[in-house]
């Protein structure tokens, strides 16, 4: 099975001790499963200590032989459980002193009570928003992972040309991307980092489905199967002539691709279509505009200013109370990763930062259209990532 | 769509409330996402007050209009943003005052420091024990939904006999589980409370594949696709005479059916059905001895006893430095609840809590074999919930 390059650890890591150092941190205690895989090449149930300086040191409870045969770092060793992490830092020439970081933004109240309790010594201080500003940035060898999920994404998109048909149920299309997904080697979970935030593999909505909003921090809902997961796919049947929206993830090496298609059977209402246009058109804007050091909310701006000059500045990522206030957002190891392309988000674009762009319209009664495309920030501009189309999907009728 | 009965949600809280009185609390504020669906019927963005007397007040960011929608609480109110819960709350006549009680486990750090410092006359204490153990007991509406998972499991299970066919991939068997899950109804999200855990809805682990130990608290974990999530099905090919073992989880209204099943095209070496065997009668023998006042400890000990008398006790619950030390656990909202059917574990089971019990073997070289059936503990015994047969299921091959 492939593993995460060396080189790229050691990068990695280098990073965060630059961060450490700039902090007045003594080291970071790595608790959450993706930055434990970020750091580390592992997933295995661990402690992982990266100090300011010298070796991380990688602790690990479960599975042990697994860890070290997916991990390339030099010090991974196991223990029988949480009790043994003082004593094995010890053996190994290091200490949790002065003041440590975490990823305060995950982890569990009652780890950090155990903390406080077992390293009494210690101060623990927030890590978190150095780690995800780290993480923004994508070396090539992550950017070839996000590719190869877009790749699976495109040969779903395609096959959903041929597999729609009028009166199959939105769950059906669902199952089928599930299906090919699976197929194509997705890793079968899609990793979100916001609170209570989760999501399945993909957003099946037909006409009316599309204005369901949701607790998702998303354009979009749909009704989903039942109020304990009031999200996605529901029974619903397509119709001819209204909006499928379909916004499909896929994770290859932990690595998320994140997009969206319109498909029709038959042909969008007016509205619909030219609301279609408009994020069409807001791509090509943010392909104009996007450059390092353009400053995130200024892409936000530019995106409402066409939806707005279309007439659509009530419809746009939303509808009335449900509106979100953002048009894209960092893709990599979590599908909600920064930068955010938001108002009063003025963090500027920098070379390498993967983006998920979503200029999205929701039309109550009617459904939601639009687009999602990934974008790399590169040295003078972007490059578009996505292999798919941007124009509506057209349903292929055999029978007609 | 269906929603929580109003009488559920009525019994839930003043359950609640008798454990908030018990533990000196002036209430508890529900914010994970869990919590707030089993005490209000709606899992969207909210904080939730269970004042220790008096009625709860749920607090709504979004979706405003689907909670008033999906919940059947008398006091449903739009909020905009958390910096108008103080305010919210008194204008309703309550207060965040003397002892409230927060889930610890599973609240990230950074959310309560942030409820220190809004909040800064209160004081914070722990309550998720008490809300796991009040969940352990399901109501016959729970009870309900867990039978309508396992009869969607059940149908996938019987269709896999049909399905698979030597040489085809673990990740063909396990996209087709996932097409027939998403087509019955499967919510799409499989929920568990664990720290750093993750499931999707199925492992697929055929012959050596099953010997893989993973980051999961289970006895099996499968190669999966990737470093990034590595369990479950891999791209492995299925052959004759191998152990097929398919652990597959559906949630219907939240709550999960948990099962197990193991397949063969031919017939499994001798190692192999011995073992089989063994689970066989170890729920048997759970069956005879389960009932209201048995304490969890006393079921795992019998387990291990059956797995020991026949010389496979290395094998019984994964293998060597990777076994788990439990052979069931409870299931409902979240796939990991308690009890445990674990050493140490001295709680003695109730009416009304529902097991997965899962008697499984690792056999080095050979794969994982064994069985997970879902039980109600009744007033006297336990009822199978479970529909499938448990002998191995015989893949058919039409082509013989």
């Amino acid at each position: 099975m492939e593993t995460v390059p060396r080189d790229e650890l050691d990068a990695r890591i280098a990073r965060l001790q630059e961060t450490l150092d700039r902090q007045g941190l003594t080291g970071a205690l790595i608790l959450h499963n993706v930055g434990t895989y970020y750091f580390s090449g592992t997933i295995q149930t661990s402690f992982l200590f990266i100090p300011v300086q010298d070796e991380p040191l990688l602790m690990v409870l479960k599975s042990q032989e697994r860890a070290r045969r997916e991990s390339s770092l030099d010090r991974v060793v196991p223990i029988p459980g949480r009790s043994a992490v003082a004593s094995t830092l010890a053996e190994a020439g290091l200490s949790l002193e002065g003041t440590v970081g975490l990823e305060m933004d995950v982890l569990p109240a009652s780890l950090l009570f155990w903390l406080q309790k077992t390293f009494p010594d210690c101060r623990w201080e927030d890590v978190s928003s150095g780690i995800r500003v780290q993480r923004m940035i994508k070396s090539d060898y992550e950017v070839a992972q996000i590719r190869r999920a877009l790749e699976v994404e495109h040969e779903a998109f395609m096959d959903l040309t041929r597999f729609i048909r009028e009166g199959m149920t939105e769950l059906e299309v669902d199952s089928r991307l599930a299906m090919l997904a699976r197929q194509g080697g997705h890793q079968g979970v899609v990793r979100m980092r916001g609170w209570n935030q989760e999501m399945t593999y993909a957003h099946v909505l037909s006409g009316e489905s599309g204005t369901d909003a949701s607790y998702l921090n998303s354009a979009h809902g749909g009704a989903g199967t039942c109020v304990a997961v009031p999200q996605g796919a529901s029974p619903k049947k397509i119709q001819r002539n209204e909006p499928i929206e379909v916004d499909f993830s896929v994770g290859i090496n932990g690595y998320l691709g994140d997009q969206s298609r319109t498909y029709v059977i038959g042909s969008l209402p007016d509205p619909l279509q030219k609301a279609h246009d408009c994020s069409f058109r807001i791509l090509d804007r943010f392909r104009a505009i996007a450059r390092p050091g353009v400053p995130c909310e200024a892409v936000f701006r530019a995106a409402v200013e066409e939806a707005e000059q279309a007439g659509l500045g009530a419809n746009f990522m939303g509808y009335g109370p449900n509106q979100v206030r953002f048009v894209g957002h960092g893709i990599g190891l979590e599908i909600d990763e920064i930068p955010v392309l938001a108002d009063g988000f003025k963090q500027p674009l920098e070379p390498n930062m993967v983006l998920a762009v979503e200029p999205k319209f929701v039309l109550p009664e009617l459904g939601v259209v639009g687009l999602e495309d990934d974008y790399l920030v590169t040295q003078d501009g972007v490059e578009r990532l996505s292999i798919t189309k941007q124009e509506v999907l057209q349903v292929e009728e055999p029978d007609r």
